[in-house]
């Protein structure tokens, strides 16, 4: 039916995660129909986003600033690095409002899969974040094959330096059913059992 | 985490139709770590075809002409209407390939609860289209109370003009099966039974 900018348009929403050409269809047209509310505020937006974003040469997130907002804030640790996979991750744990120590963005994990190896991830500039003073290296990679291989060649840089290593806690999430876990999840949590 | 245009950019997409918070998130994500290949095109699309859009003067349709192309095309049936609730239904009986006849788009159907009354419709536009020529109507509104409402306003409007006034057949959908439907949908494709 469109052709011209609008199949162009139409093709990049369809490309986006969790999109298809349905949905894609559907928000061109409540786009469409809200020219001057919804349509050329949101251009505007992603055009300013693209601009006024960076990624912060110390821990690789995205913000804003360069250094980010976390590694220039005077409040938080430098002395415990947490290692995550994504940016999305890094928001997600902020969400908390638990930690205050800083992030360490490695790009994904090592895959061999997906031909993703050290180059492609920040596995260097960890090694030497945090010199003589770095206390704590928190891997919170995801609880996959990859992640826990990457675990362990982060592990592996690390080994000679005096920091602790250690990952987040495997267990049942908060609000889980037991019969909606899966086997390796119980198996572990009951290993990993507390004292109440 | 985010602050300025990435804030703005988040409430925006959030507010895409079968869009939330989480889903924003994951596509801002993936438009920030695509700046090049994705986030500046799909801006600068937004913004072509928002210019590029124009509501057709005669069927209400959207389209990068005026008249749109359905309007403007000799070999489609000036004769035969079909009467549509919005521009996504034009698409969608333009998918099938089968229609040669024109549209007219109401931009919604009457409804008293979301107070909309026959002043926010294009019902008189519609009255007046055809001329002497107009041979049929075709009725595609939601099977819905409001949109079976609307299309008794219409029948009553296009009365004492020699037109057939017709509607979509109700029944079993293709590839629908019978433990699925409603039972209304069952009883009327009952009561609407055809000979094989």
């Amino acid at each position: 039916m469109l052709d011209g900018p609008l199949d162009v348009l139409l093709k990049q929403l369809a490309s986006l995660p969790g999109l298809g050409t349905r949905s894609a269809r559907r928000i061109a047209l409540h786009l469409l129909t809200r020219r001057e509310t919804l349509m050329l505020p949101l251009s505007r937006s992603l055009k300013d986003s693209a601009d006024a974003i960076k990624t912060c040469a110390v821990c690789h997130t995205l913000d804003t600033t360069d250094p980010c907002r976390i590694c220039a804030d005077p409040a938080r640790d430098r002395r415990t690095i947490c290692v995550v996979a994504t940016v999305a991750d890094v928001w997600a744990i902020e969400r908390t409002g638990t930690y205050k120590g800083v992030y360490h963005v490695l790009g994904g994990v090592l895959s061999a899969l997906d031909g993703i190896g050290p180059d492609q991830l920040t596995l260097d500039d960890l090694s030497t974040r945090g010199g003589d003073d770095l206390r704590e290296v928190i891997i919170a990679l995801p609880a996959t094959v990859d992640g826990q291989s990457t675990a362990h060649v982060i592990a592996d840089r690390l080994h000679g330096r005096s920091v602790h290593i250690t990952r987040l806690a495997h267990g049942m999430p908060m609000g889980g059913e037991l019969d909606y876990l899966d086997d390796g999840t119980i198996a572990t949590a009951l290993k990993s059992r507390a004292r109440v």
